[in-house]
């Protein structure tokens, strides 16, 4: 079977093991008798799968008992709406990294103030800010760690005296992370965790009891916690696909194996751009540089399209970049191979071997 | 391989061919060397499923040009608050039939006056009321067409001069509707349809255009509209599914045929429990019989629960009635095959032999 190299940014590569695991066992599951997506989200077998699924997730997180974790359904855009909803009192504060973060920005505009505690809009973000004004009277602090159109990447996550709000939806566990840093970690699956379809919520259970308590229960967190996720029917496939890629982290050895994999990969991306006297250009400053979207241009247009459809016919897909920066733009999550990434720096270095 | 005779009431039985189908060109979707989840929403092999799949509803259920197609995530609970929150002003009229019609109410009285027009709570909801009261200034009427929990499907809507609303979760392409009659049909996918994580909206352009502007976008059906559903990334796979389901359909002969077969398949288990002398007890009135999901009690509690355990042995999986209603619940959704319902019917005669 002819696999292409996925270089796509979202939906994205799954681990081949994980697809072939899952098509499996897709006309019966744990000898059922039925597909995972046949059978009750009331039945046992469903509900130990949802249960190992949230331990997983806490043994490979670190996941302290007191934070809840949550599958809702609606994406980033939803948990855009539902943060602000259910945490913006007053007002909070927002790092405008991009366009992920304006947008969530928007949504809390509607409950209250929203201000940007730091913005990289000079420089159409291409850095990570660190000098933040957070305000008196902040309910929170919203930060997008990873910012896949312009392949920027939170370092350090910086240290206030506010509960912290974070969009990981396009870097969770490709590294360690210090959960207790935060007060409330969302991301949608379809990068690193499986298909589209699911959010992933991390929220601690004291900063959940400051939640509004009038909401609609689909929109309130603590309805989703209080029904462990199931006060109606959960996007049942994509629980069951994350659960099978997070058997994989583990079997890889977890977030710091799949960490240094991750530094391997993109680096083998970078130092062919850093190496080209300025054939690639990476639009990230190097500080803020992603380990999972890199993003670069050529010298011209025409150039850049070429080297795409070139690429695509070597079996690279997805290396467009995004219209609002433009040029190249490579996803190499968690599911992403060393081998791959070093083909596409091989296919590079080629390329401008014979175009510079 | 073993599977089972899945009445489950929803998730639910899938058609084999479907699930085989999906599961063979799980590694590789059409060719492009990637699961049709590990690619782009924007990319140009996405888009041609997603329109198929629109268009294949358009046809099966005559939906005519002046209706949009939508596709949202969070079930039907989601539209509960969605229908209200974009239709609801001044007053709206809700018709009792459960517990899925009073949850659609109880996110209706956020937003405005939400009245019932009538009810069927006076007999536990074995029947579908007719004598509908209908108040000047109603926004709108809200239906449930079919009634999980204790059997009921409307057999003919109502003639009112109000926009309807009419959550077609579980009977949705089980049989002939006419489309504009409603104004809005809405329809999570598990029953029917495909998975979890997917619902159907069928929005005539008129009453879209009477929407709540202000709304914020994944809540706004406006916004689904001007994206096309892709305001930001669909649920991938259950899109697909359903996409695979509908060519399922129409491969049966489409709506009409299979509205036969349910009838036929319905009237296996009608006729064993009218032919009982009241050993199998059905819950709702005959003139308000589901094709879809068949409620029906034994002499005691005790042997209901034999006949569920000894059901289970024999491959019967998903009988056990809901707690509302108790007793036993057999659903027959679409992909249930004749076979299963004709075997359970069996075994429900053989059953009574033994123990009558």
């Amino acid at each position: 079977m002819d696999r292409v190299y996925n270089f796509n940014a979202g939906p994205s590569a799954l681990p081949l093991e994980v697809l072939q695991e899952a098509q499996a066992e897709f006309l019966n599951y744990k000898g059922t008798g039925m597909s995972i997506i046949e059978m009750s989200h009331r039945s046992p077998e469903y509900a130990a799968m949802h249960a190992e699924t949230k331990a997983l997730l806490r043994e490979l997180m670190g996941v302290p008992e007191d934070y809840e974790i949550l599958f809702i359904q609606g994406g980033g855009s939803l948990q855009f709406l539902m943060t602000a909803d259910n945490f913006l009192n007053g007002k909070a504060a927002y790092v405008n990294t991009g366009v992920w973060a304006k947008k969530a920005m928007a949504e809390a505009k509607r409950f209250g103030e929203a201000y940007e505690a730091a913005s990289s809009a000079d420089k159409n973000h291409s850095y990570i800010p660190t000098d933040l004004q957070i305000q008196p009277g902040t309910a929170y602090l919203h930060l997008t760690s990873n910012n896949t159109i312009y392949g920027t990447e939170w370092q350090d996550f910086p240290e206030v005296d506010v509960p912290i709000i974070c969009d990981m939806s396009s870097d969770i566990l490709s590294r360690p992370v210090d959960v207790t840093k935060f007060s409330l970690i969302y991301a949608g699956a379809q990068k690193n965790l499986g298909p589209a379809g699911v959010v992933i919520v991390i929220v601690k259970k004291a900063f959940l009891e400051t939640a509004r308590q009038d909401l609609p229960p689909m929109l309130s967190y603590q309805n989703y916690a209080a029904n462990d996720s199931l006060y109606n029917t959960p996007p049942v496939f994509a629980i069951y696909m994350v659960n099978k890629t997070l058997h994989w982290i583990k079997r890889q050895g977890g977030v710091a194996a799949i960490a240094a994999h991750n530094k391997e990969k993109a680096q083998l991306i970078y130092d062919v751009i850093d190496a080209s006297c300025g054939f690639y250009r990476g639009h990230a400053e190097p500080a803020s540089r992603s380990l999972m979207n890199i993003t670069f241009n050529l010298p011209t247009a025409e150039l850049e399209k070429d080297f795409i459809a070139e690429g695509k016919k070597r079996g690279f897909v997805g290396i467009g970049g995004h219209r609002l920066v433009g040029g190249c733009r490579v996803s190499a999550y968690n599911a992403v191979t060393v081998e791959a990434c070093r083909a596409l720096a091989d296919f590079m270095k080629e390329y401008q071997n014979k175009h510079a």
